[in-house]
């Protein structure tokens, strides 16, 4: 293969070359326990406190807000069990979408298994139906959990009016509302006094940070139970030596965020054209309101891995869907995103995820759009 | 300060400098999600099951046995709260030490307020009472959870005598043995299939590895319980995108270990013949069996802390006990372990833990025993 463009940046990003240089630094010069007593600990542990600063403004949270986690996935899970865990005497539902991520639905499944009632809103239409999670409401409600933008079409869902609607029927005190904010997280504003939720799941790797570290805002008087017990860090909700490399360089790619950028707006714009141009028979996913840095599309009698296979070998790298079911079959589990999302089985086998970073260029368009053409014209057999 | 000995790798190691490289070359190179399944995604997912087939080999076990968690405290939670959950329909009974690290001794309290009965076995002598755990096994229990040396002492655990013992019962298939390794692992020879168990905890940054990496061995055919519920990583046992920069750089680590390198006791040997020489009043708290690589001393009337803030204004960096717990106050539960081991709490208070690696010189070794009989000096009013 003589290029290689990747267009995969929903299942993970290429760090910085910032983010790089600082990772060699801090495990070369910083490798030190932050728990240690001695000077090069406390050194580690400012440094910690420093990248904590950085990913809690980044979100208009304080920095005594912030647990480290080693992924979105268990920012995901702690916010999910740890609720229903502390508020489980107070009530059994939970209150979710149809097509959240897997690190949100499993633990929902896993939650139902053990008494707790799941209720799942549709997202059909691309967004929340903020009108069916009034008519759930009730005080058995603990936990309202919603992503704000969904990782296989870019939609984004009305998060905000949640905590609206919740105040409005009076039960804001009987419930923690979280948001996934993994796929949302530096690609737009992410506020979480906006938002008025009570929890957000980020991860370091969707922004051009290292993988291994994400985190949980956890608003200031929210109890939860942790998942990991151990030494007692970040405020005994998550045990365990703290990964110093792996936050220092979320914290400088947290720093390093800009949700004013328009060139990825303009690949997306530029890209739809050009596959408009080139592949006549390609339809696109997004419906209502939906984030410019995953472009969804489905192929003309196609199934989109073979797509995906056909321009691996060119060298272009994109995905059938979500990375972490994208080796399963592709069931009706493995499209249950698209299904919530309103698509038919059909359409969901022949969805193709392409997704941007600031690093793609409008080269890279032309040559990925030329390749898709030449690939569909190979395999369509319509 | 002038000079910097870190004398402290019981808490965290210093990368070694082919880690470094690897990490830096896995970061910009091999940043693709191991899950993608792309060309790119494959490279990433052949190169993670390299670093997995290094590790596995490196303690007796085959590839398919090693699950990457985040951390040492991580693989121990899983074990522990994993094997509770799967056998809780057999037994409520479990068996661990008094002097187990708080990852695993923090998740055993918190199974005993679910119900669980969880025996501590004596581990006074330096070592754990086979005869003891002989007495208190039944067809109740489901778990023994000992470590192989003790984070604090240096003490051998004869893990290796647990299954032995519970074989001879003939019990042997009513339960799981788990073993926390995480400070045997890189420093002695461990063989999962001499120590006959099912479970074994180890992590990255206690052998130059890097932070944010840890794995359980789980022997196969043993069924856990995941914590972490999400896209089906490590055969839906960890949910969660794999780090692949720091599983590569894990892999590295496994394979520069080298345990038959005699500088560390060398190194021991010679710290302590310094100390008798320097520092008339300390005493060795090594009792049976133990690892050169930590030197558990205590100092004449002189609480750890004073020692350790000393040393660190000299640029010297020890530790008055596991880094865990070093920033907790020294109640009676920070000195646990020690207590456990067979301490008074006067004995436990004024206990430092030196710990060495392959980087530490002679000469290091010379300037800490004069910094250490200074410190005595200066504080010992006796």
């Amino acid at each position: 293969m003589n290029t290689e463009i990747y267009l995969d940046s929903a299942a993970t990003t290429r760090p910085s070359d910032g983010v790089l240089e600082f990772m060699s630094e801090a495990a070369r010069g910083c490798y030190a326990n932050p728990d240690s007593g001695h000077a090069f600990g406390l050194e580690a542990e400012r440094r910690v406190e420093r990248a904590r600063e950085i990913i809690a403004a980044s979100i208009g949270a304080e920095r005594g807000e912030i647990i480290f986690t080693s992924s979105g996935t268990e920012a995901n899970n702690l916010a999910v069990f740890g609720s229903a865990e502390a508020l489980k005497r107070r009530g059994n539902k939970i209150i979710t979408t149809d097509s959240e991520h897997l690190s949100v639905y499993m633990p929902m499944r896993e939650l139902a298994k053990r008494g707790f009632e799941v209720i799942y809103l549709s997202s059909k239409s691309g967004r929340i139906d903020i009108g069916e999670l009034k008519a759930k409401l009730d005080e058995k409600v603990v936990l309202i959990s919603a992503m704000l933008v969904n990782n296989e079409t870019g939609n984004i869902y009305d998060a905000g009016s949640i905590a609206g609607a919740v105040e409005n029927s009076g039960l804001r005190g009987n419930l923690y509302i979280h948001c996934d904010a993994v796929q949302a997280y530096g690609k737009m504003p992410v506020d979480i006094n906006k938002l008025k939720i009570d929890m957000m799941s980020v991860s370091a790797h969707k922004i051009h940070g290292p993988k291994g570290a994400g985190a949980l805002f956890l608003r200031k008087g929210v109890r939860i139970a942790p998942l990991l017990f151990g030494g007692g860090q970040e405020n005994g909700l998550r045990a365990s030596t703290l990964n110093t490399t792996g936050i220092l360089a979320f914290g400088k790619a947290a720093g390093e965020i800009n949700t004013n950028d328009g060139h990825i707006a303009e690949l997306y714009d530029y890209s739809v054209a050009k596959i408009q141009e080139k592949c006549p028979g390609v339809v696109f996913n997004q419906q209502a309101n939906f984030i410019k840095y995953i472009l969804s599309l489905r192929l003309p009698g196609i199934k989109s891995e073979v797509i995906v296979n056909y321009l691996s070998g060119q060298g272009i790298y994109v995905s059938s869907g979500a990375a972490c079911s994208s080796k399963r079959k592709k069931t009706r589990e493995a499209n249950r995103v698209l299904l919530g999302c309103g698509l038919s089985e059909r359409e969901a086998e022949s969805t193709l995820r392409v997704s941007f970073s600031k690093y793609n260029t409008f080269g890279e368009i032309d040559v990925f759009a030329e390749n898709l053409a030449a690939g569909i014209k190979k395999y369509n057999n319509n």
